[in-house]
This record gives C-alpha cells, structure tokens and sequence, in this order.
C-alpha cells in the first residue's frame, strides 16, 4: 500500500489541475449559483455533518485536545449556520477574475491587456476548526482556483461531511467536483509528498502553528504564501495624545490576546514614559497583564519584570507585553524593523511628520497610525472574506481575500505583427 | 580566512538592509540625478572601464568562452554609450514607488490606503554581459531597492569598474552607496551563503542556464522571481490566414533564436497541415531549421525528423523546430499545458471564440493571438527597462520592468479607534 501515496498524490493534483482549467471558463453565476446550493446544502444535511462532528469529539481526547481546543472543534446548528452563512457572503462579492488590469495599443498596432486570473492550484494546510474548511473552499473557487484541503486530523470526519456538502453542491451546479479535494490519505507524509508537485500545485499556503509553516516552507518546491508569526508593536511617541494611546494599547493587546493582530511590545519615548507608563498601567490591570520591561521601565514601573532580550522578538499570544524606552523615533523604527514580524505596527502620535516617517520606515504588511493593531483583518478591511494574513512581502501582504488568490496574464492582440529589431 | 565567509556575507546583506530602509526616504530627482550622473561618469570613465574589460578579456580562453561569448563579454565605446543611455532612459521613467492602489475609509473612519513600495533587498544572480550590471542596478534602485549583484567571473573586472562608478555617482547623489554592492567573493560558496539570509534579503532573481536557476531554486531560504526555460508555442488553427501564419512562425523561429521568446514547436490543426506545412517548409528553408514532427507530420513532409517525447519539451534556443498535428484546438492547448514553460504561446486564428478560448485556457505569462512569440519582452511592451522575463506565476509574470521590483502595504490612518468585535 505505503509505495503507492507518491502515485496517488500525484493523481490528486493531477485531478485538482485539470479541474483548475475548467474553472477558467465558468461564469460567476455558475460559482455563486454553487455556493448558495452549498450553504442550503450544510443546512439541510445539518444532521450527517453534526454525526459526523460527533465522532472527532469522542476522539479528541485521544488526540490531547482540552477545552478551548474542543470547543473550537465543537459544531451546533448555529454554528454550522454560520458557516453556510459564510459561503453565502462569498457568493455576494464581486468576482474578481477577468479584470481588466491596464494595458496599451504599442505602436505597431499591437494591443496588450493585462488580465487578472485565477493562480490556479492551491494546496491548503491548517489546523482543526471545521469552519475552515468550507470558507477556504469558497474563496478560492470564486476567485477560480482548485483547491486541495489538507485540515488537521482532529477535524477530519467534520471536514470529510462538508467537503462533500460541497462536492455534491458543485455537480449540481455544473463546477468540476475535483475543483475540492481533501487530501484522504492520513498519512503525514502525503503532504511532503505534494509538496514536491510543483508542477502541478501552484501555491501551498499553511496556516497553524509555526512549526506547521516552518516545515512547509522547508518543503516546498513551489511558492508558499505563509502566515507566520505576529510579534505586533505599539509605538506611543512623545507627540500622543496619551488619553488615546492608552486605550489603543489596551485594546491592541487585550480585545483578544491569543490571536495575530494582538500587540506583543510596547515602545514608549523617553519623554512620555513617566507619565504614560503607570496611567496604562493603571488601565491594564484589570486584564492581568505581565510586563517585562527594560531597565528605565523597570524603573518607572517598579515591581514589573525584566524583559531579555528573547521578549524583544516573541510573540507570547497571552497575558504578557514587553515595554521598551526608546530616545526618539527612529530607535523605535529600528526597533520594530529588527524584532517584529511584518505584521502590524502602530504609532501614537499627533504629528504628521512623525507619522509619515513612521508609516514610510516600519517595513511591515499593515503600518497604523492612531488605531488598534487588532484592526489587520480582512473583515475590518472590507474584503469580506479572507483565507490568512500575509507576512510575505512578495504576492500579498496583510489580508488575503479573493483578489490575493489571482494572479495576471497578458493577453496580447495583433494582425500579423513580426518583430524586426 | 574561509571560515569568515558567512560573517561577511552577512555584513554585506546588512549593509544592504540599511541602505534600502533610507532608500525608503529618498525623493525621485534624487535616484534620478544618480541615473544621470552615472551615464556621465561611465562616458567619463571610459578607458579605465575599458582597461578593465580587457583584462576580462584576456582572461576568457582560461574560462572557456569563444567567439560568441567573448564578443558578448566585449565593450567599446560604443557599447558603453549603450549603457550610459540605458541608465538615462531609467531616470526618464516615472518612478512606480508610491502609488497609491487603492483604498477606502471605513464606517468607523479608518482610512485604509494601499500604497506601493520597495521590495527591499534585491539579490541579483546573472550571466556574464557588463551591461546588465548596469541596467539591473538602475531598475532596482529607480524602484527603491537596495541590490547585490554576482555576475559571472568572466566579467568580474569589467562589473566592479561599472560598480565604482555607480556608487561613486550614489554617494555624489546623496544616495547610500551601499543600495548597490558587488559580491565580492569570489568563492562560489558565497552565493550559497547568500541564499541562507531570509531575514536581510527579501528576493532572489537568477538569470542564466537551466542549472544555476536550479541551484538558486533549490537553494534559496527567500522568495525567488525566476526566468526558466522558454519552450514557446505557436497553433496554426484551421481558422487561421495561412499565408500571415508562415510569416509569424518564420518570425518567432527565426527573427532570433538564441532568446527565450523565441518558437520552439509548432501545433497545427489536421485540416489545414496539409496545405499549411509545405509552404512553411519552404518559407523556413533558407534558414536552415531542423524540423522533427510527429507521424502525420512527417508523412506530409517526407525526410523530416520524427520528434521524440523528449522533443515536445525541448528549449532548442537553436535552429530546430517540433512539428505536431492537432485534431482540434482543444488537444493544442492541453499540450502547450502540458509540455510549454508558461513564458510565450501564440495562436493563429481568424475566429474570435477560438482565439478568446485559447488566451483564456493557455496557462502562461503572454498568451499572443496573431503576431510573433517575439514581442514577449520588456522594451515591446513599453516598459522602458527589464531585469528579466518571469515564468512564475506569483508576484509578477511576464516581463519584470520598475514596477515589478515594488510590492505594497497598507497604511492605515485613525483616530484612536478601537476594535469591538
């Protein structure tokens, strides 16, 4: 058996290739008319997918979940009407292939338009929410990709129920079926065996925890587009309003702690630190916040703990925040360039020198100026929907909806045109 | 002295990341009277530039090169009035960095504005032509990026006498001299060493034979922009003007035939190969093509070669051509899938759902309806200047002028908005 997953992936990607090629040619109504059967579909098969739910919860002890884990994997009505919900806002966004991107008539008559269109195979790899599934699926077939799923393994009977949901949803539609997959094999090494298929896999994007990405990106014969951590900073310059910066530094790390937008580090210049510091203080207590600070904070801040210099670059995804003194904004910006994650990176400030120079320097996806870190999110943007948050700086950076999931051609239009020098 | 070479490897790309983060700051008059101040100094500095190339030019039987490689290896002054002018025409395109996107404000007041910008760290990898240190450094740093650049050895004299002027011509600018730098260890571990720099180095761009491109590929830690192979199609369509059809495949054959964008195969549609393949032989005769077709192919045009799967995706960059038979356009373009690189693919039709099917499911960079595979090129489509032709489908296709050297990143304006839910 073992010896034939390299032959059964590559029939896999083979089938999600030829099904990429057929998307190119079907309508929007085709792909909508898809997910509004979809989400009516998850309704009505609402009993198969919640036995089906049932049977990952009675094995989640046995694959260590605790908890919130299990909650997270947990599906009710309401849930599951959430997410058919879900397809049903993907079905209402514009579709964004076929757009006309520019172009030009040269002078020799040819006519040249650059066109945006599907990037074509898609290979996803997360972790266990069941709700994943089919938002991922719905982003990348509206935007005309096929998609292989790859979900943790605590989800996969949930998984297995709406992809075929969603299959079936497909057929009726008139969308090839392969246009999703999941991968069935459980085996762990199907994935490094796709990962090697980069002539049939387009992109691999990984979402979950950093050794997930890390193994990913070390695999991959093909472009990945990663997500990886967010060790996200607030800068409260001598020029904030104070008042403002403390209620946009405790909502950047507590509105949600365990999450990729939260604020990790604090920078605070020298001349509003001893004002500042213990009013936030003051303010975050409520929250149960540890502060590490460094040796000037430590001092204002007597009692908080000493920040090392590993603080300076973790993502803590708790109730921990590192401080930092800095003596001017360009310490700040060196800072954040040096420690952070290309994430998202605030500043408090009033004055729009300091600003501009900020938002031109901190080389990171999402530079905020005056408002909460949490704020990088496709929803707050208004993409509608997103797949993760780019931390790359090639292809997409920040929030990744169905326009990040395209690519572009040049189309080229001529009447015999020879090229003569 | 060996076991520094990861040190100063690492300086180097240090060196790089600071100059690209005050590239950041830096106007257009100010890259641009760079641009115009390097054309002058080269012109000035002809003969020592000169003295260095003939240094490089003794030393080329001991690498091998002969006549065609030498003479591309050659400069006179000429040929440097070539490059000055090339770093003129850079300085007289619009700068690409900065231009806003897109955007919206948000109903809670958020200003949301996606804006271009450099990539950063460009790490060039190229073949031995002088020229291209010269352009290559132009493009990258009129888009604001800091570049290394490791040409071959064979030109190494020739590449560091460009360099010196340019960086001299940076620091009279008041650009950081450091926005370019040479590699300037020889050994070739330095590039391996390179590659493992993630963290300063944000892209990688190799241009040169198959191997290095999968050295790089294989090697790289960053995201590479690549220029593979180019196996270009052109499909004569049984709705195709026959006699424009010889003409464009004479052309793309023929006009240059060492180049990426030049035809390497030919589909033809059964019902007109016939009447199509005697009269193209004939009009290619004079150049001396091997043609190797497939069975029908050769029984039309007897003594020709019969093409071997090997040859359907062969890049001859020479004066042989595969000849195949299609039955219908949809077997052409499954084939180009199949067996083309993604880089050109051209049809010939007078039928406009043939042509829209065919620009639509052909899955390359430049899809070209009536006219030459040739025009696939930067200075073709008005882009003024390019560091390559790209066969990726991620972050840019097709050819890489100043615009595809940037990336973006949203910058966010609030006033103190907070998230709730």
């Amino acid at each position: 058996m073992d010896d034939q997953l390299p032959e059964e992936c590559l029939e896999l990607a083979l089938r999600a290739q030829r099904a990429a090629l057929e998307l190119q040619g079907i309508s929007t109504a085709v792909k909508n008319r898809w997910l509004l059967h979809a989400a009516e579909g998850l309704e009505r098969d609402q009993e198969g997918i919640l036995r089906a739910n049932a049977k990952d919860l009675e094995q989640a002890p046995a694959y260590g979940l605790t908890g919130p884990s299990v909650d997270r994997l947990r599906l009710d009505a309401k849930r599951l009407g959430g997410i058919a919900q879900g397809l049903r806002e993907v079905a209402a966004l514009p579709d964004p292939v076929g757009e006309c991107l520019g172009g030009s008539v040269r002078p020799n008559g040819l006519m040249i338009q650059k066109v945006r269109v599907p990037i074509g195979v898609i290979f996803f790899i997360y972790e266990s929410r069941p709700n994943v599934t089919a938002d991922a699926a719905a982003i990348a077939i509206k935007s005309g990709n096929a998609i292989l799923l790859r979900g943790g393994k605590e989800a996969h009977m949930t998984s297995r129920a709406i992809v075929e949901v969603l299959r079936e949803s497909a057929s009726w539609a008139g969308l090839p079926s392969d246009a999703l997959q999941m991968v069935p094999m459980l085996d762990r090494r199907a994935v490094g065996e796709l990962l090697k298929l980069s002539k049939q896999i387009d992109l691999v994007i990984p979402r979950g925890g950093e050794s997930l990405v890390r193994r990913v990106c070390a695999e991959a014969s093909m472009p990945v587009l990663k997500h990886f951590d967010g060790n996200c900073h607030v800068y409260v310059d001598s020029h904030a309003d104070l008042e403002q910066a403390a209620q946009v530094v405790v909502n950047s790390k507590t509105q949600r702690m365990g999450v990729c937008n939260a604020a990790e580090s604090l920078l605070v210049h020298q001349a509003v630190a001893r004002v500042f510091l213990p009013k936030l203080a003051e303010d975050l207590s409520p929250f149960g916040i540890e502060l590490r600070g460094d040796g000037l904070a430590m001092e204002i801040l007597p009692g908080i703990a000493a920040a090392s210099e590993d603080d300076w670059g973790q993502e803590y995804l708790g109730p921990i925040m590192s401080i930092k003194i800095v003596s001017d904004l360009d310490e700040a910006i060196a800072h954040i360039n040096r420690y952070g994650s290309k994430h998202t990176d605030a500043i408090m400030t009033k004055d729009i020198q300091t600003a501009r120079r900020f938002t031109n320097r901190v080389d990171s996806a999402v530079v905020i100026v005056n408002a909460s870190t949490r704020f990088n999110d496709g929803g707050q943007f208004g993409f509608g929907a997103e797949i993760g948050i780019s931390t790359d700086k090639l292809h997409a950076r920040g929030p990744c909806g169905l326009t990040e999931l395209t690519t572009y051609k040049y189309v080229v239009y001529g009447n015999g045109q020879l090229r003569e020098g």
